[in-house]
């Protein structure tokens, strides 16, 4: 039901990291990104503690955009640019980092949103990290 | 692997549509999304036939923006707009079905990225004018 | 210091509506996207007005999508499709009108965020129906 | 006409930089965004030329994506986390390096849409690395 492996294999240009790693790595970037846009919405509903999420919104909008642009990034493959990558796929897995602390603590007061969100952030966070083990130091 | 259905329901607020349309459709805009990106960098990669995919390469920039913004809309229940969702997904399944058509064209030619990339519009296409059936008039 | 002009005038492909409407759009997009983006902050802040603000922020998060989109669908010459050009217009004309009318609102009771919010969702409503004005029917 | 210093200054919380840096870069990173997203278009309009495009469009692709997403995470000034923004603004100072570069290359051809690209590009990079110098390290 997700093209990016069969995208990945069908592209002319080979990719210039481990394809599985590539592979789970775009999927987690989008996943990640629609799990933090649903998290800001989810939070935006917490009516009684509506104060206590906005550093959880703000950090879900930022993770978001950053894991969009990282999925896109790696979906990629012509002219693929080390440097530009590592970068990027580095602001992502700190974001992610941040974000997905700041979802543990309300997940630990039971909300389930930021439960799931937190799981969407570490996993892309280590996905992130495992494509930036096999990119060229 | 994907959060739209957890996230849908852990969601304080409920969902205005369909449930399953609606998780249907959020997952159906962001893989869409992520197969139009990566359909435009093979496109770019076909040397041979580069001058024929610039049509293609267009419509999926087009789709990818297209598919993320509907598929962002659907993510947010709270103060859910059925005017907006509805002029976004009208908009949504019209992208996806000329980019579709013109991944069909590719297709036949035998390029596998194409023919992917066919597959995510066309699902992309059907689940927005799913939940676009389950809008109020 | 906008770029929007000079990369239409030097874009090989001719633009396929009236230039000035079409600059004008295009700036209007990326500058309503930025007040938006901000303004979702701004009301963020608003800590005695969080609750009344939930909506304004859903309407500016999906309004900064769409302008993106728009903007992005129209920044693209070649291979010009008006009638997805037109549903994305369309859709993008009134999630201004909604999120300025919204905006609005808040702008009646002194919030100066909202204010410039709301101008710069009016001055992107119109420019996407001057544009709309010109394409083929 | 554009909007980033007055929503800067009506904003509840305090700027975390200085304002008219920020106020810069903010302004930078969606007009780089705009620049880029055209010369995709425009490269792709080189019918001539367009196998040596490849890379300046890849680039460009990358750029846009992340500049709105440094712009929109600098646009955000509640719960403003020092660390994350200064990874984005590093990602995005070097991929609007790497993308200025392959644009001179083509301006230096006489190709007018990557000479206004690049002109984005290295204010951005300029404005990134300035807000960089007021961050804490």
């Amino acid at each position: 039901m997700t093209y990016a492996a069969p995208m990945v294999q069908a592209n002319p240009s080979k990719p210039s990291v481990d394809v599985n790693a590539l592979v789970e790595c775009i999927k987690a970037c989008f996943d990640c990104a629609q799990a933090c846009t649903a998290d800001v919405d989810a939070d935006l509903g917490e009516q009684q503690h509506l104060q206590e999420m906005v550093r959880c919104i703000r950090l879900c909008l930022d993770c978001a955009d950053m894991c969009l642009t990282t999925g896109g990034i790696l979906s990629r493959q012509i002219a693929f640019e080390p440097a530009t990558a590592r970068a990027a796929l580095q602001a992502c897995a700190l974001t992610c980092k941040v974000c997905g602390d700041e979802c543990e603590r309300h997940a630990q007061m039971g909300m389930a949103h930021c439960q799931t969100c937190m799981e969407a952030c570490r996993r892309c966070e280590q996905a992130c990290n495992t494509v930036l083990s096999f990119l060229p130091a």
